[in-house]
């Protein structure tokens, strides 16, 4: 891929929001009043929050885990498609198409936007679960180029027709990366803290800048909390293919800078 | 709107399938095969079946009627944007990239594609159901243009935050409409018959062509059936709207253009 100068690159913000928002319509109804207000070129991505369990339960399907990990079987596969990229997809779009941001909700499978593989696992078949292989980069930038704001639910496909369950995590930073031979991005993860803690049991022990090697020394005295770890590896992965800048915090960061939050360097 | 010299514009088809197909895998990936097919730029409506009157049950919610009216109320609602714009639509967008066809899964909401209003009636309120009143023609279009085959369910969106639902013929003609400013647009309709029967009890009575003369004389006479009227109206509109060629007919019309069905003229 031709990348540009990093000069010349546009910016694009992309944000990624998790249940804590998903949950509390109030909560999401102020983030995506904030998110219509960000300047230039934007992408939504988001998860899933309690909807699917919540949906199961009313179904009477319970949740199937192997070995304590959660397992995605296809009733369940069935339900994540159902919420993630039905109810939850479609009511972010058209609440910020009401905010004049023209929003347009994929799953991976529309436009081939992202592909990836069933999980393979020696030990356990985690079920219809999928690993990021390739972004659509082409069609998701004549997208944006159109001012479409893409809002991506965490559905992949495989390319065979199977849809698969998708970390989010994952497809914020597979996206911002491919997103940056294109843009200068800047990729904003918001969960329910106000960043990363050294003091897991202390939410004012936010720490401002982190890098790798403050990173390996806070895992080797166990400070960072075991969910902290996928979450801080998408966000190094992120910033060492390509990313600008990468950022953890409360949902208001995305548009007032001078909130509390942790910044990712390499 | 510029129309083009009609010579001069490229042919577009698009079909609408209902629940005969999507209730069926076999006769759904049957019919997506053929559709992958079709050669040219292509569009695809689907209907819902028999999956959110499914999922109500396993949920155990009631369908709301009045006056003998389905009413969409507010959990009907997220159970059909859950099933039409989640489980159907993704599951048909995932097919048609295995079989090599870029699709892409539309609502309404989505790029505010198509706009619609709650439906107003002095006597009874339907609840979240949506008319259309715009087409996002120029978006659209676009779409078309990078090969994708946008691929539609029957939700639309209100521009003010609102999802509502919306019947899946009248979504085919107007995007039919709209497209046909610029494409030759043949409009499809499949159904579990061969056509429009003269006689409602004999499936072999296909009305091979019908004006609006022949539609008069038979709705005068009590042969078209009730359900047929709401389908034929579409047809018409759409031609008398600028849509080039609309027939109605089993799936495997979209191929075989030697079977038998029913052409539609002014």
């Amino acid at each position: 891929v031709f990348k540009k100068n990093k000069m010349t690159k546009p910016t694009l913000t992309l944000v990624k929001i998790g249940g804590n928002i998903i949950d509390n319509p109030v909560a999401l109804s102020a983030f995506l009043n904030d998110f219509s207000k960000i300047e230039g070129a934007k992408v939504l991505v988001h998860g899933g929050g309690k909807s699917a369990t919540k949906l199961a339960e009313q179904m009477g399907l319970q949740p199937q885990f192997i070995d304590g990990r959660r397992i995605t079987d296809a009733p369940m596969l069935d339900i994540a498609v159902m919420t993630y990229a039905g109810l939850i997809n479609k009511n972010i779009v058209a609440q910020l198409q009401a905010l004049q941001t023209n929003a347009m909700g994929l799953s991976g499978a529309d436009g081939t936007m992202i592909v990836s593989e069933k999980r393979k696992n020696e030990n356990i078949d985690f079920g219809w679960v999928g690993d990021v292989i390739a972004v659509n980069g082409e069609l998701l930038t004549t997208l944006i180029e159109h001012k479409i704001t893409p809002v991506f639910c965490a559905i992949t496909h495989d390319g065979n027709g199977q849809l698969l369950n998708t970390n989010a995590d994952t497809i914020a930073s597979e996206l911002a990366i491919t997103l940056s031979h294109y843009y200068q991005v800047k990729l904003i993860y918001c969960f329910e803290k106000q960043g990363v803690l050294s003091d897991a049991e202390d939410d004012d022990s936010v720490i401002l800048n982190i890098n790798s090697e403050d990173y390996q020394t806070l895992k080797n005295k166990g400070s960072i909390h075991s969910g902290m770890i996928p979450k801080l590896d998408n966000c190094f992965y992120a910033l060492s293919n390509g990313v600008e800048k990468v950022c953890i915090g409360l949902p208001e960061i995305i548009l007032n800078q001078n909130t509390v939050y942790t910044t990712i360097t390499i």
